[in-house]
């Protein structure tokens, strides 16, 4: 097999990629972000986008099958439990993302693979490695494909079709070979746009969903002899051609077996989009080292990446809880007033006089250096004016839950627990045992039920 | 209901149109196109890419259910059929073209809105309606993404699935704000790259596959409240800005309800891809007026437009039957050596010394004419050199096929009741007995089974 084109290199390592190739810590935080995505699939309950995809699936997928949704606790085949899933488990966004690729790998990685797992009884051990090969995978692809990229597509959508199609291939044990024409039946309906967010319409939910769903098929195709195009990543009429103005192909096999992208990979602790955490937790310090509460901010303003005001910019008065979650005063205003803006917080207050009057004082603005530095590094920057006339700078290297400054697992148990118990997927104990579970996964002999 | 920017136009035409307002003409070209495309999904059968999609749907879906799926006679939810029919009546590419705006209706409209007319019972003539409703609506948005997008993107997958979503939507009664809000969620799952025609991989049955199934998803996400971006087709984060550089928002609201594109739809008479028909009916030509065999031919160039050079140039040694079908040379030669290029001359004769002798000497040029002419008109131009030193020059207007040049009712019948046949999908009686039918659609109380 010709491994000359980056493409065949990276389906050879998805194809490949054995447990014994992998670092402990790696396998560890891979249950880590088990954990997490799996709170986060229970907290889709309830939420109309998912409940909707649900009533798609229920009328056109069987009502049996092996493979489990989380969110209403019914079973269906692998293809629509994963696209259940992965519906669910980005609505509250709470979901895991990786800064450098600007993709959220779980909610696309996790979703088909454990839909599949179940349905093949395969082991934990087996669970794990294919989740690792898709988020490798993913994030590869996804910084490929670059900022230009982003500016436009939703790369959660797009090269969450490769991700998951990774994760299932390894998972059927496809050959490179088969790997790679699962890769080009991905690719080629890889999609997902941005312009949703003008009108806080429903549509980040169907991405996920749909990366999940084309990928999980485009594995099994594959694995029954179905072909794709071999470079549909890098060729002359492929996503990098169609949907990229800035891709740098060295990305697609960036020290593959020896970097792992997988443990770059962040925690969201705010329930909101990730453009909005660094600000926040900048805007969090200068509230702690200056003893302030919310009635003391006269004005915020946030020195930000470009990549923030292309997907924030456009939600100035958010209309409903899903698109205030991609309004930067907004969130940097429940931060304010809660130290934190979870579930609860947006849900109860997001229309608030107090929350929406500091809301419309929070501006953005293009700074070099945060910009220069995004999104390997996500720094937050903000300058805070206060009433009573100081002015205070803030800055976070870091944001909480980004790799260097992460959750314990306790800290990540209680978060799963928390918005799963908050959207009445589940009760805390039937969490508790659930998760106890999973934190054992990898000596699992076959992934069952997750929740009890 | 602000209706002032294109793409809220075009959704309210979808949602409203009705009968009365549809001229008879129009009404009986679509029945024509029905019966084509019937012919079409039948003759799938067989093939490999569309035997291994249909393995995945009974893998994944009910093996009962209210929809057919034509080309194996079994049944499914509409959103299954729909996808296996789409896969099945685009592979043997004999299946209808729109000129203007490189688009292949019948595949993306037809299949969907069959299905769901069975699951619903609706009458025959509201699947002409609706189906008329993805023709115009498919057509135009092909038209819309212009040529750059199709120098990437197979505009067939793309536009399809907004055709697809139009189509069933009006069969679900949506209103133009839902149609609108399908749309959106349609065109944010748009999808489908050129790329697998370089490895002669299975992608083209793929995309067709996928535009019927997520755009069909998208209509009833609609009817049941699920949101999609307003401008999905011209907003700043939607197709236009990241699938295409020479979009003509014009183009999308098209003299609505005057001008019926569905009437423009040409059918195709050679089994390859249409870029090759009309230098195949130019050379015929040719040959036919000089009293020429294959055996005269020494050097065939074809003058040509760019798409053509973009679609067909990456095939230069076409491996399987499929991939021959996008081969200028190997389509010139069996038309030379038969009269004409169907399937049983492909999978006869496509690798033949006689025809991959003369494949080689056939070039395509890029003709500035014929290119300014496209996509509105296809000119057929070919200089033929012959062994006994003579040159000619061909030229045709309008290819076999066109509005211009059509079949009569007759034709049609033979070619579907031809290639449904030869690909053993039924017997010519059960085929002529479903045609007989399908001639009186517009009259059935039901759309109920196709095939008896």
């Amino acid at each position: 097999m010709d491994k000359t084109f980056p493409s065949q290199q990276l389906a050879t390592f998805a194809a490949q990629l054995q447990a014994r190739d992998i670092p402990p810590h790696v396998l560890r935080k891979t249950e880590d972000l088990l954990v997490d995505w799996f709170g986060s699939a229970v907290a889709g309950k309830g939420a109309r986008a998912v409940e909707t995809i649900g009533t798609f699936i229920e009328r056109m997928g069987p009502s049996t099958g092996p493979s489990e949704i989380l969110y209403n606790r019914k079973r269906s085949t692998p293809y629509f439990a994963a696209m259940a899933n992965a519906a669910a488990s980005h609505v509250v966004e709470q979901d895991d993302v990786h800064n450098g690729s600007v993709f959220h790998p779980a909610t696309v990685v996790f979703s088909p693979a454990v839909a599949v797992a179940q349905a093949m009884g395969a082991s934990g051990q087996d669970l794990l490695v294919a989740s690792i090969v898709g988020y490798e995978v993913g994030i590869r692809v996804g910084e490929f494909l670059g900022r230009s990229h982003y500016r436009i597509f939703h790369t959660t959508g797009t090269a969450g079709s490769i991700a998951a199609a990774a994760a299932v291939g390894r998972l059927l044990n496809l050959t490179p070979s088969q790997m790679l024409h699962a890769f080009g039946s991905a690719g080629t309906q890889a999609a997902g746009l941005w312009e949703f967010l003008r009108d806080a319409a429903d549509s980040k939910q169907l991405h996920t969903a749909h990366a999940a769903g084309t990928g999980l098929m485009s594995a099994y195709l594959a694995k029954d002899g179905f072909t794709g195009a071999q470079q549909i990543l890098e060729g002359k009429q492929g996503m990098a051609a169609g949907m990229s103005t800035d891709t740098d192909v060295t990305k697609l096999t960036d020290r593959l077996g020896s970097r792992w992208a997988t443990v770059e990979t962040s925690f969201k602790c705010h329930a909101s989009c990730r453009h909005t955490h660094p600000a926040a937790d900048a805007l969090l310090q200068v509230m702690r080292d200056h003893h302030l509460t919310i009635s003391d901010l006269k004005k915020v303003t946030t020195h930000v990446h470009q990549g923030a005001i292309d997907v924030l910019g456009p939600v100035v008065d958010p209309a409903t809880v899903h698109q205030s979650k991609f309004s930067m005063g907004t969130v940097l205003s429940l931060a304010a007033k809660h130290g934190f803006a979870g579930l609860s917080e947006f849900d109860q207050d997001f229309k608030k006089p107090e929350i929406t009057d500091l809301r419309d004082r929070v501006v953005m603005v293009l700074d070099d250096e945060v910009d220069a530095a995004y999104p390997n590094r996500w720094i937050g920057k903000v300058t805070v004016e206060t009433n009573a006339g100081h002015v205070f700078a803030g800055r976070v290297d870091e944001p909480k839950g980004d790799p260097g400054n992460t959750l314990s697992r306790d800290e990540i148990e209680e978060k799963a627990m928390r918005i799963g118990v908050y959207s009445h997927g589940a009760t805390r104990d039937e969490l508790k045992q659930a998760i106890d579970a999973l934190w054992h996964i990898e000596s699992a002999q076959q992934v069952g039920a997750l929740l009890p």
